[in-house]
C-alpha cells in the first residue's frame, strides 16, 4: 500500500444506513412531549449519547444573539468528553433570557442524573419559535422515558432525527463506512433546516458521530474545516439563526489506528467528514422552505480568497438573481450587477459567467450563445452560475436556492399566529 | 430677523407644482422613441436644460459595474456648467462594453449639437434592461425632435418624468418654493425606480433643479449630505443597481443672494434640498414593485454611526424580517436576530425592539404588550420599528419594504422573455 495519502476523489466510502447510530458505542431515541403543541404526538425531543468517553467538538452560530441553549452547549463543550446530546423542536428557547439559561440547564442536569454522568458531559439544543419560554412542565418529567427510548441501529437514529424537524419536509441522514489500515470507521449524521439558512453556520442542527479515535486537537482541526466547506456554504434566504449548532463525537471504538496529525488515517478520516457533511448541508439547501431550484455558484480567479466569498456569497443571496433562478431565467445581467456590488475587486470588462459549461457572458459583455441553450441548464432543478473574475487564483463555492412567492407566503404570519393560539411554529 | 440660521424643522418649505422646471431658467420634454418596443408609443427618451449656465453635481452607483451613460456623465460632469440632461427608458445601456460607451457619447454629442453647447456640457443617464445594446438607429435621427418638445412649466416636467419610468407605477416629482432673505427660490426634481433599490446609491433616476445662486464646494457639500441621508438610506430588495444617477442643477436665476458656507440661506438651502430628496426616496420606495409595507427602521443607542447603520441595514434587507411586514406580523424575533447578524457590536440583553410607540421586546426579551395591540401597529401600510441598542449615542435610519409573493412573481421571468420576444422589459 502507498505511503502517500490518495487525493480525496479517489475515497471509497461506503454509503450506510443509521445516521448518528451508524458508528459503534452510539445510541439515540426520542420522545413526543409536546412542546409546540401540548395535545400533538409528534417526536420532538431527542436523545444522542455515546457509551464510551469522547472527544467532542462543536460549532455555533456566530449571531450575537445566541439562544440559552447555545450559550450552555458553548460552556459545557469546552470541559471534555461530553456523553449525550439532547435535542427539541417547537420551541427555540432564544430571546428567552436567564429563565432560558436556567431552562437549558435544567434539561442538561435531568439527562446527566439519568445517565449518571455529569451535567457538563450533556450539550441541549433546541430549534423552534424564538421568544417564548421553553414548556419545562412537558419536558423534565419525561426525561426518564427519553433515555428510555434509547436504542441502537437505525431505528434510534430516525427518531432523533425526526424530533428535530420543525419546517422541513424531507429526514436529511447520511453515513459511511471507511477502510483504512486494515480496519474500518464509521462517520454518519443527522441534521435539520429548511429557513432562515445562510453562511456563517447557516441555521441548523446537525450532529455527526464516528467511531474514530482521534486526538482532540485534530477532530478540532478536521471539524473546523469540514464545517467551513460545508455548512458555511449554504444559503437558502440570506439570514442567519440564534441556534445553529454542529456536533461532533468521536468515541474511538473502531479499531483504525489513533488519528493524529500525519497519522494513516487522517486525511481520510477528514475527508470522510467533509463527505458527510456536504451531503448533509446540500440535503438541507434543498428542501429549502418551498425551493424548487439547488444552484451551485462558483467563482474562480478572484485575487483573494476572502473576495472570491464575498462575490459568491452576494450572487448567491441577491433577491432579483433568485428570483431569476425561480423562473428558470439564465439573467447574467442580474448576476453581474451583483458581481458588482460585492466587497471585493472586480473588473468589468474581465468577468465571465457560465451557466452549466455554457459561456453567457465573456469580458462583461453576451456572448453569441443562444438563450433557448442556456435555458436549457437552468430550466433544471439543479445547475452551476460560474463566474470567472480573470484576477487571480482564488476560488470559493455556496450553495443557493431560487426563492419562490411560496417561500414568502410560508414566512409571512408566524408569530402572531402562535401566540394567538398560545402554540408555537417553530423557525430558529 | 434672526440672524441665528432656524432650526430645520422651523422651515415653511410651501410644496409647489412643476418638478424640474419648477425653478426659473429650466426646460424639459420628452419623445416616444420605441426603445423598448419599437412599435410602442409610451414616452421613453426625455431631456431637462437649463438656458443659464450652471453648477452641477453628481452622484452614481458604488456598483463596480457601471452602465456606459454613467461612465461618460462621470467624466462630463467634472468639467463644469452642465446645460442638460439626456435620459431615456427602456435599456440601461449596461454591460455593452465599448459600444455602450460609444453610444452614450453618441447621444450627448448629438443633444450637444442641437443645443449649440460643448458635449461634455451634456449628461446621460439610461434605464431598462442590461446587456442589449442601445437602438441608436431610433434614438440619433430624433434628437431634433426631442430637442423641439422642451418647455417651461409642469407639462415638460411631466414629459420628462413618464419617459424616465420604467416598472414605476406612479410618477414621482416633487418641487418647493423657499423665502429668504426677502426673496425666493426654488428646488424640485423628479425620479424613478422601483425594483432593484438598496442604500449605497439606491438604483434609482433623480434629476434636481434649483434656481438658487450657490457656489460649486457648497452644491457638493450639500447635494452630498443630502443624498447620504435621503437615497442612500431607502432599500426595496437589497441589490444596487448598476445605473443609479443624482444629478442637481443650479443655475442662478433666483434673486437670494450667493449661498456660499455660512451665507444667510445656506442652511435653508440644504434643508429644501433634502427636503425635496427625502420626498422623492420615499415615493421611490412606496412604489416598490408589488409592497404592501413602507417601513422605518430606526436605530438609537448605538456605538458608532457605522454600528447603527449596518444594524439598519441589515434588518431592512433580511428576507424573513420582511416577509413578517408582509404579514402584518409584529415577529420581534426576526427582529432581533437579524440585529444579531449584522456586523456591529451587539449585547442581546439590552436590546429594546418597538413597533410604532409600543414596546415589543425589552432587555431582549419579551414584553407583556398584548400581540393584538402590536398588531394594529403592523396592520397599517407605514409604520416604525425602532430599535435601541442602549450602548451608546448613534442613530441610523432606513426605509424599507415587505417582500411579497407578487415581487416574486413579478421579478422571475425577465431576461428570457426579453430576448425571445426581441423586446426589452426595464429593470435597470
Amino acid at each position: 500500500m502507498s505511503k502517500e495519502p490518495p487525493s480525496a476523489v479517489e475515497f471509497p466510502f461506503k454509503q450506510i444506513a443509521g445516521g448518528v447510530t451508524a458508528a459503534k458505542g452510539f445510541r439515540a431515541g426520542a420522545i413526543s412531549c409536546g412542546i409546540k403543541n401540548p395535545t400533538a404526538t409528534r417526536l420532538d425531543l431527542a436523545l444522542i449519547t455515546s457509551d464510551l468517553p469522547t472527544h467532542t467538538e462543536a460549532c455555533f452560530t456566530t449571531n450575537k444573539v445566541k439562544a440559552g441553549c447555545v450559550r450552555v452547549s458553548q460552556q459545557h463543550v469546552k470541559v471534555g468528553d461530553v456523553r449525550a446530546i439532547i435535542a427539541n423542536s417547537g420551541n427555540a428557547n432564544a430571546c428567552t433570557g436567564p429563565q432560558g439559561i436556567a431552562d437549558a440547564k435544567a434539561m442538561t442536569k435531568a439527562t446527566a442524573d439519568k445517565l449518571g454522568v455529569k451535567m457538563r458531559q450533556v450539550l441541549v439544543c433546541s430549534t423552534g419559535i424564538i421568544g417564548m419560554p421553553m414548556p419545562m412542565q412537558r419536558v423534565t418529567p419525561r426525561i426518564e422515558d427519553l433515555v428510555q427510548s434509547l436504542k441502537s441501529g437505525p431505528a434510534g437514529s430516525e427518531d432523533a432525527m425526526h424530533a428535530i424537524m420543525t419546517s422541513d419536509t424531507k429526514p436529511k441522514t447520511f453515513a459511511v463506512e471507511v477502510e483504512c489500515e486494515g480496519a474500518t470507521f464509521r462517520v454518519g449524521g443527522v441534521a435539520k433546516g429548511a429557513g432562515m439558512i445562510c453562511p456563517n453556520m447557516a441555521t441548523m442542527l446537525a450532529f455527526i458521530t464516528t467511531d474514530a479515535k482521534i486526538q482532540a486537537g485534530e477532530l478540532k482541526k478536521a471539524t473546523n474545516a469540514a464545517v467551513e466547506e460545508t455548512f458555511n456554504r449554504i444559503t437558502i434566504d440570506g439570514d442567519t439563526s440564534t441556534n445553529d449548532t454542529v456536533i461532533v463525537m468521536a468515541n474511538g471504538a473502531s479499531e483504525v489506528p489513533l488519528i493524529k496529525s500525519k497519522s494513516p488515517c487522517t486525511e481520510i478520516f477528514r475527508a470522510a467528514l467533509k463527505h458527510v457533511m456536504m451531503n448533509l448541508a446540500k440535503m438541507i439547501v434543498r428542501d429549502g422552505e418551498r425551493v424548487t431550484k439547488f444552484v451551485e455558484i462558483r467563482v474562480h480567479g478572484a485575487k483573494t480568497h476572502r473576495d472570491a466569498k464575498a462575490v459568491a456569497e452576494t450572487v448567491a443571496k441577491s433577491m432579483l438573481v433568485k428570483c431569476s433562478f425561480h423562473g428558470g431565467d439564465p439573467n447574467w445581467g442580474r448576476v453581474i450587477h451583483a458581481v458588482g456590488y460585492a466587497d471585493a475587486r472586480v473588473r468589468e470588462e474581465l468577468v465571465d459567467i457560465y451557466f452549466g459549461g455554457l459561456c453567457a457572458a465573456k469580458g462583461g459583455l453576451a456572448t453569441s450563445t443562444p438563450v433557448k441553450e442556456l435555458e436549457k441548464v437552468t430550466a433544471k432543478a439543479n445547475f452551476t452560475v460560474t463566474i470567472d473574475l480573470n484576477l487571480g487564483d482564488a476560488c470559493y463555492n455556496v450553495f443557493t436556492t431560487d426563492l419562490s412567492e411560496e417561500y414568502v407566503d410560508f414566512n409571512s404570519s408566524e408569530y402572531s399566529a402562535a401566540v394567538h393560539s398560545k402554540r408555537q411554529t417553530g423557525l430558529a
